[in-house]
């Protein structure tokens, strides 16, 4: 840190994305990333593309607006578009907590909500999960705090029905309520269906995961309009330009071709289900999950050790030191093949530890 | 605003960013973009990344860095890569000023530094520029606050030598000073030869003009590792990814074709002393320009009265309301054809008034 920075921020500790080592080709487990590459739509729009790059891009999105309003059944006035869902969450929490007006969310969930919640000098409350790491929806029931829930959860891939949604969202009136659905794809029921009978809910989203394109950036928010126009004005006073044109037009491609993305989803619903099945098989116990990832806990091999000891053998998965998760791993879903590969490194790692 | 918006940005007034009218077909002179499309190396480094775009990018951008560090003469550790200009401005701003530690900054320049100042809820002060529209460097020796200053400074093009910037820099070696030099490729001396030594200063620049990448939303701060490991601090919590894949490959493109945008750099400088000599032979005042634009008043047309005029007959110019410069008009420098337009049409407007 250097002498000129800012005391009020002293305290702050940036969030640790996951790993990306360049050391030798892993089986990439760690960052739920889709083993799928985007559509062949989202080729031919990047390139026909590059040609006006000297030119802005639409701060508005108007385009890619339309083509989501399609999909997701709201008027483009209900959607903004960011750079990433991190940024629509960022921006929601400036624009509706403060100081004085703080956030609640789990004690085990998105590790950046705590960050958001530093740098923007809100207070948080984190409750926690049950013993099972169940969302108790009672926990959340007339707060009086502006309400944060990853729907799934993650790192847990836990996911609460949408008739729990609803009834945070309507018992907490007074305040907005944050439904993060980052991986709502997998098998969740989205809660965008509420936000025209809700003006406190905002829903975020990615195509980070379903949609083959964490490497683009592109995540948004559905709410109320005047939500949206708050939002808004945390956008234009800090980065109105932050979608850039090719990721704009890899985006409207990818929602013209919407069917391909469905069946990679079915896809990775199928092999998680194969790896949950495959990881109990060897004494796991697992979260059940509607994510593309999962949960596990070895009966055997502490968590961290597995970790370290799948790296070595090439396949990356992602350890929290966090003290109540530290004997857990959340493992991404890939493809069968990966999968297969990650079910035969444990195996050869538990033979040489029974060795 | 809804009543859920935070009270602490009650005054927030945004940034407007320039008009991106979709009604017709304009020649474009009033947001400062390249008339030039990428070199060709962009269009396949990009092609080339589509089908890696379910992978998370590089939040430490390290090829990126890598190129950027052979251009500016400068290690990696020097060099920070973000989502345009402002991006990397607001986060300095957010490193380096709070409530107690306040910014300066020149009444009339980027309109964007308030707006972030507000934001971060960081008391700045105005300092006015000369009559003759100069950055006077006496009322920024020894000022005991962060510097802001934009050389060239817009929407004037007024450039600050180098000598001058140093005194700023040396005389404030307590506080950060930030030079944002988005225009520099123009016509102007860069600072970024000072970095190494003072470790006050940081140099922020964009892709969007020389490197004909306003789409593709590339921006940079290079300033000692100190300085810059605290602008990461700060993207660390807030978007570790805001560089995709798609806008990383085009950057470390352009860096290897150079010697195009160089070019193109002269085209547009050659291209400006052209047009700020026929504006003066059609009795306009032109501010000396370093920049891809140039600051004009009519002795006889209103300031607004000359946008709206162009407007009709399809040329866009910048108008600001402001009421220093509200007689003026920022025209973006194009290619000699359009600049050529725009003098006609200038010239048809004096002769509709004359009747």
């Amino acid at each position: 840190m250097s002498k000129f920075f800012t005391k009020r921020l002293n305290n702050l500790v940036p969030y640790t994305p996951g790993e990306q080592p360049q050391d030798k080709k892993y089986v990439k487990l760690n960052t739920n990333e889709s083993p799928f590459p985007p559509s062949n739509g989202v080729l031919e729009a990047v390139s026909r593309e590059i040609d006006r790059l000297e030119l802005y891009c639409d701060p508005e999105c108007v385009k890619l607006r339309d083509e989501m309003s399609r999909i997701y059944g709201v008027d483009p006035d209900y959607i903004i578009m960011n750079n990433g869902s991190d940024e629509t969450l960022n921006f929601a929490f400036m624009a509706f907590a403060d100081e004085k007006s703080p956030l609640v969310f789990p004690d085990i969930t998105y590790g950046f909500y705590p960050v958001f919640a530093e740098i923007n000098h809100i207070p948080y409350e984190e409750i926690p999960l049950t013993d099972d790491f169940s969302v108790d929806v009672n926990d959340y029931i007339g707060v009086n705090k502006t309400v944060v829930i990853a729907n799934p959860n993650a790192p847990t891939g836990k996911c609460l029905p949408l008739c729990d949604i609803e009834k945070i969202v309507k018992s907490n009136s007074e305040n907005v309520v944050i439904i993060d659905e980052a991986y709502i794809d997998f098998g969740g029921e989205s809660a965008v269906c509420l936000v025209k009978k809700y003006d406190n809910l905002i829903v975020t989203g990615t195509f980070s995961k379903s949609r083959s394109m964490a490497g683009a950036r592109l995540g948004f928010g559905i709410a109320n309009p005047k939500l949206i126009a708050d939002i808004n004005t945390i956008k234009y006073s800090t980065n109105p330009y932050n979608i850039n044109r090719l990721t704009s037009e890899a985006g409207i491609a990818a929602l013209k071709e919407q069917v391909y993305y469905d069946n990679n989803c079915k896809t990775i619903i199928n092999n998680r289900e194969w790896t949950a099945k495959a990881l109990e098989d060897l004494g796991f116990t697992i979260i059940p999950s509607k994510a593309n990832f999962v949960f596990a806990k070895s009966k055997d091999i502490d968590g961290e050790k597995l970790y370290l000891a799948l790296k070595e053998k090439g396949v990356l998965i992602r350890h929290f030191t966090k003290e109540r998760i530290k004997d857990y791993n959340r493992i991404t879903i890939g493809t069968m093949e990966q999968m297969e590969i990650l079910i035969e490194k444990i195996k050869e790692i538990k033979g040489e530890i029974s060795l």
